[in-house]
């Protein structure tokens, strides 16, 4: 079992074998056995199949091949549209409808999420997780038709691999796992934790294609730039307030 | 392992046996093989064994026992602050203290949290999320010292399982996944997808216990308040702001 989650790998590129039905919601019926608050199961998973509906989403991921090629796309939705509406056929009224009760959807879905993508590697399907998802929610809602309550929180495409890919490398652990309480970091610990990462032929070459002095500087200036995410910021928070989730 | 997932149940009781600090690093560097954003690995889990501190965050997650009596306390935080470190060493302008990174981050947070989760179930570990974590995300801060850019997104308690609680229920398949694109639920279609939650004697109990007329009702005037969700809602848009996440 630990040799499963060791063996991850993102897969973008999968086979044409469709993905039997019955396989599919056997592994969503595993995914919904997550955690989730209150057992309230505020969540919801869109199955999209259908090549135009597929095309239809493919703007709102920056026309990943993904979203085409692989047979099935899930997009995983914070969503407290049912279980509101089942509190108003109850005589409750329900308090759902604010920046807390999104995070609490918001994590329960992605817990939800995760637990399918160890399903499914599980039984030999690859995934991919599509981080476009909260930069366009608001072209995904309109195509996946998302009423209010409901917003996209991740897209996992899925399919049979096509290919086997090397594993991506990780910082050592003391990057990520603070003892008791918080250790911040001094610059012989960052030297230190990323060292093995800049010396690698892969990224110094990965530098010199993106014509920079550091990688550091193809985050900040190519990948994830101060201003795209400043511009995305405002275009996801505007998709909460339309979505109804920051009363 | 499929079978696994499926037998999760949440451990809310643990045995005295405490976890190997060389299993609890395995489990942790398999946490750290999720899917990430970029692989800039933007996250950090504090694991907090000491009584005192324990005892510091016991409030935040309002005393619940599990904080004191289990063995291991894992607060999984959202962090730019390693990364943006890094830039900033680096000849690099990071452009991460704002919602859309913060929400990337919190999305790889929840992914490895839950891989973590999976992955100590497959060694005989049991596991509870607490929901409190973004209720008290300020005082949290405080009792583990995070700095700028690190916000707590979860945390979960491990040990060995003293008991093995019944499974809670799931509502069926149709509550939570839609083909193509989003189908909105009729009346009828509510009153189904809830009727053996409302019919279990288990849940008739409960509500007759709380002194309400409908399960719902439990909901909305017990346990998840609108008056409370509504406080907690400004209380983590606050911390995010003091972290630095709303620029």
């Amino acid at each position: 079992m630990l040799d499963l989650l060791n063996q991850h790998r993102t897969i973008r590129k999968y086979t044409e074998q469709p993905i039997d039905n019955e396989l599919l919601n056997k592994l969503l019926t595993t995914a919904c056995r997550a955690s989730n608050t209150g057992n309230m199961q505020a969540y919801s998973v869109v199955v999209t199949t259908d090549p135009d509906i597929k095309q239809q989403l493919a703007p709102a991921h920056f026309n990943q091949p993904m979203i085409k090629q692989a047979p099935v796309v899930l997009t995983f939705c914070a969503d407290y549209n049912l279980f509101s509406k089942w509190c108003e056929q109850r005589q409750a009224e329900p308090g759902y409808d604010n920046f807390q009760s999104f995070m609490a959807t918001a994590i329960d879905t992605l817990l939800a999420a995760q637990t399918f993508c160890i399903a499914a590697e599980s039984v030999g399907l690859g995934i991919c997780y599509l981080g476009t998802t909260t930069y366009n929610a608001q072209e995904i809602i309109a195509a996946l038709k998302l009423p209010k309550l409901v917003v996209p929180i991740t897209t996992i495409t899925v399919g049979y691999p096509a290919d086997m890919p090397e594993q991506t490398d990780r910082l050592p652990l003391e990057a990520v796992v603070h003892r008791e309480t918080y250790t911040d970091f001094t610059p012989a610990d960052i030297n230190r934790i990323y060292a093995e990462k800049e010396n690698s032929d892969f990224y110094k070459q990965f530098v010199a294609e993106n014509n920079k002095e550091t990688l550091a500087q193809v985050f900040t200036d190519i990948r994830y730039t101060k201003k795209n995410n400043e511009f995305f910021s405002d275009k996801f928070m505007d998709a909460l307030k339309i979505q109804g989730f920051l009363k």
